[in-house]
């Protein structure tokens, strides 16, 4: 079988195209198949001789300054949009981008389109637990303001994600609230409550950061304006707390010896903790698998991108979504039919 | 002059009335003037003999399995309610609780009412900034649903609350936003923008959570869902990010000796970024000092809860933030009439 590539917008992050064509070289040299899209003559001369990376020409970009979904609606040749395009005709298997988020659900959104049924896509992350588990988070800021039945789908589109991307058998779904006693949440949580409740989906009810961190369910739906603080709030919390303790330990005497010693489970501390680590976000909900990258991302998180991509796309979770929105929708028409 | 005590609901918290009686006396020896409210035969047996403790008596109290507002409004003689009339009666300068915040919420309002002009009181906190200085957050969850008015109100009460507080000669205040370009944050945020900076505080415009908590601001103003969610995170991640470190050190080779160097960093790390060592919130915008503490409060909490209430009554915040409430109403009126 002839295995698709993942296209790369290898014009798109802070570090593009260097970061972009590097990540991309790594991928190729560990067996994933990339197609980068781009400009040909910027990105030819930076692939190393000795290595073959397909390009798909794009003439245009999309800068990070530019109203985002102008852009991409005016220049149907800029990379992202190519790039979709050519996941939208099955010349690769996922799309990867490090540019403007908002440029890339645009792109999506024109050239994959949504799937059947699905009225807002969602962006969607996985983070540690404290158990060593892992919590799904969505929407993370692609809608800002969400009707209930947003929220019910995000439900199903986020139980989905975590079956198949964490391979969780029954996960548990929560709508994020500020209590889980009867009467706390705002007038959106009350109003999706009963929606999640009649979803196919194992909802659990409101649900607080602190128990859903801890190990109390496996997916946290919400709209992307508290997703989005969320996701902020504690990527700064884990920020604030290395300065403080950085802080801290200067200093003290003694405390120089220590950290040597505890190198290496700082280490492993970070690397489980960074944002990086966490690596991207995915677009769920479109036509198409849709990496949504790290605008920092360096080569090494675009190579952990397209291998994401690259398995999210092999385990059919697009498809996934598809069919279980539709169950969502219509729950009492048989499969046989 | 005769100082007025700090009243303290002593039957309120997850381990009242030991706590509350341990703190208030650990207070009395501090020099702070209490007065403990709630049932005397319970709470007299508790106090040490050789030491001098008030207590006003209250012989009903509210569990925290009860719908708060609807206990407080059928007990007069509860201890939160009564805490609260012997502020309003001029019989103490403060009132600290460590029960349930909804039943504070509701004595607070029945019993001291809102400053005049204030048409939601909020709840307010104080938290570490990475570079050392303090961020000053609110609503935190008295107000789950809110109109722009009371976003602006919220600017008004959290630059006082800053300038008297902590001490900040003009407080930057931010509006928490999921970016802080154009065309950023959902309908709430837009509509409260204009109400904000017409406000006669320094409004910088949208924050995101890392800007705000690494210095960007001294005020973060968003309603009480969003910044219950928001500080519940930053408790968790917190949390989560010890529970990792520890993870890794354990079954480390030399981490444990390594440990045992840091100990002296690791505890000024857990003093600066623990629940408890950020103490109480404040509740403003009633005509009163009142202090929302922890409901796992331990004796030295409410000691802590105790002297910050003291300070902020004696800092005279709430008339403070009164006139500027004034101000903000009726910025026109010259101060001489």
């Amino acid at each position: 079988m002839n295995v698709r590539p993942v296209a790369i917008d290898a014009m798109g992050g802070d570090h593009a195209p260097s970061a972009t064509v590097e990540g991309a070289c790594r991928a190729v040299r560990d067996g994933l198949p990339v197609l980068l899209v781009g400009d040909e003559a910027v990105l030819r001369p930076l692939i190393p001789r000795g290595i073959e990376v397909p390009i798909l020409h794009a003439p245009e970009t999309v800068g990070m300054a530019e109203s985002p979904s102008g852009a991409v609606r005016s220049r149907p040749d800029c990379s992202v949009r190519v790039a979709a395009r050519a996941v939208h005709e099955d010349r690769a298997s996922a799309l990867v981008s490090f540019g403007n988020t908002g440029a890339l659900m645009a792109a999506s959104l024109m050239e994959l389109g949504r799937l059947d049924g699905v009225e807002r896509p969602a962006v969607i992350t996985a983070l540690p637990r404290s158990d060593g588990g892992q919590l799904v988070l969505l929407d993370l800021g692609a809608n800002v303001d969400c009707k209930p039945s947003h929220l019910g789908q995000f439900g199903v589109m986020g139980s989905v994600f975590a079956r198949d991307v964490l391979q969780v058998a029954e996960p548990r779904v929560g709508l994020l609230s500020n209590g889980h006693e009867e009467g706390k949440g705002n007038e959106q949580v009350r109003a999706a409550l009963p929606v999640l409740e009649s979803m196919p989906i194992h909802f659990i009810g409101p649900v607080e950061p602190h128990d859903a961190l801890h190990g109390g369910c496996e997916v946290v739906v919400c709209d992307g304006f508290v997703g989005n603080v969320m996701l902020k709030s504690l990527e700064a919390a884990i920020g604030v707390a290395g300065t403080v303790l950085r802080e801290e330990i200067a200093g003290r005497p003694g405390a120089a010896i220590g950290i040597k010693l505890l190198q290496g489970a700082l280490q492993a501390y970070r690397s489980r903790t960074s944002a990086t680590a966490i690596g991207g976000a995915f677009l769920v909900g479109v036509n198409g698998t849709v990496l949504v990258g790290h605008g920092a991302a360096d080569a090494t998180a675009v190579h952990s991108g397209v291998r994401r991509a690259h398995a999210a796309a092999e385990e059919r979770v697009t498809a996934h979504i598809g069919a279980a929105i539709s169950e969502a929708l219509c729950p009492s028409i048989p499969n046989d039919t």
